[in-house]
């Protein structure tokens, strides 16, 4: 069984809208468990205080290298799992990094608040760094939930014949063609002809013209400038591969 | 007040995690309020379906245009403010949007769920397509969670005076500098000589550097290369800002 652990001071934000749906079914059909961490508990002093405040001045709150290391070495010693810490200080989180997960026995995820972590932690324990986005959450946790919804769709059993993994946005590294069903048209808008016409050749073709044409469009960071044009230079996949 | 609404066909996972912590404390005193409206109640069937194949084949399922279009006009009668759908099919979510949202009257997110929504609901519907990562997620609730964070710790009065969102990652288009705290040597490792220094210039300083330092490891997408290095050229400042 895969296996998450989530280190937290807020352990009743889970398994939150992972325990609905797709993530709920396979939590209650035992495709993946879930524990979590209260990094209170590894409070060294009477006040079980977990942060300070920064060296050198400024705002926030900075969580305690010492309280991190007891969390993330009980942790460890539960599950032999990569320690992933949830923070916009780290490279992105790609779809071949969730994929990689969801094929390994599990994962630790370390959720930080307030200034974030004293930066020692990452000297003195084996952990990765990894953003969810380039945006600032209140906390790691929306992250967690966002990167095990991720990983657990793709565990076995768990999305079952319906399973459309290989043909989904980044898997190629390109987005995914747009959909379309039933009505034929829809206030006007007709469905494109090519679509209905049965010729599964035909089909293909668009699908790919309109994968490239969509991911220029919306995600031009993911693939070069269009045959032809010169300048600027191709940006190539881009940097997270 | 500011005012979030959800189209979902799972409206039980809201406020999930959005109801403890910050999100929570501030949905508690007023600050933001959430509504759901329940995506199944605007089908238009018997069977109450959502979702139909796709045009052309293939895997999956696809949210119906005239579905999504009855459930967008309800939300959009009670709400005047941005309606966003989460879909990796689109640019990627920024700060700068999430700032933007923060100071407005407030967001109607549309989740999706299976294959995605028919093509043509953005075409019928003035919708803004949103993606909050190169990942992909069994459906759009969990980037809603995501999205909803994000506005909320920006809204007045939630962070109070500890706030500190104008030195934090992405604000200043870098990552944020690193934090320690005490104590002063943690299993040998040193808070740096400089931030006990209290010259707050040399502070400064050394802050800025390493701010530059990590996003340039972390992040190379986000800056220029190293002054010095010619070769390849600057990529600027990437696509998304």
């Amino acid at each position: 069984m895969w296996r998450a652990q989530v280190i937290t001071l807020y352990p009743e934000m889970f398994p939150g809208p992972l325990g609905h749906s797709l993530a709920g079914r396979a939590l209650a059909d035992g495709r993946w468990a879930l524990e979590t961490v209260q990094l209170r508990d590894f409070a060294t002093d009477r006040h079980r205080s977990v942060d300070d405040t920064p060296a050198g001045g400024g705002p926030g709150m900075v969580l305690k290298a010492d309280v991190l290391a007891g969390a993330i070495d009980f942790a460890r010693a539960r599950l032999d799992a990569p320690v992933i810490a949830l923070t916009p200080r780290g490279p992105r989180i790609t779809q071949s990094r969730v994929r990689q997960l969801a094929e390994g026995s599990g994962v630790t995820l370390l959720c930080g608040r307030f200034e974030g972590f004293d930066e020692r932690i990452f000297a003195g324990r084996a952990i990765e760094p990894l953003s969810v986005g380039d945006i600032i959450l209140s906390g790691g946790e929306p992250g967690a939930i966002l990167l095990l919804d991720a990983c657990i769709r793709l565990l076995s059993g768990v999305m079952g014949a319906a399973s459309s993994g290989d043909e989904e946005s980044f898997e190629s590294g390109l987005l995914e063609y747009p959909h379309y069903t039933r009505p034929a048209v829809w206030e006007g808008h007709a469905i494109p002809e090519v679509l209905t016409s049965g010729d599964h050749g035909k089909i293909r073709a668009w699908r790919q013209r309109r994968a490239l044409e969509d991911t220029r469009l919306w995600r031009p960071d993911l693939v070069g400038p269009p045959s032809g044009v010169s300048n600027p230079p191709p940006r190539g996949k881009g940097t997270e591969e």
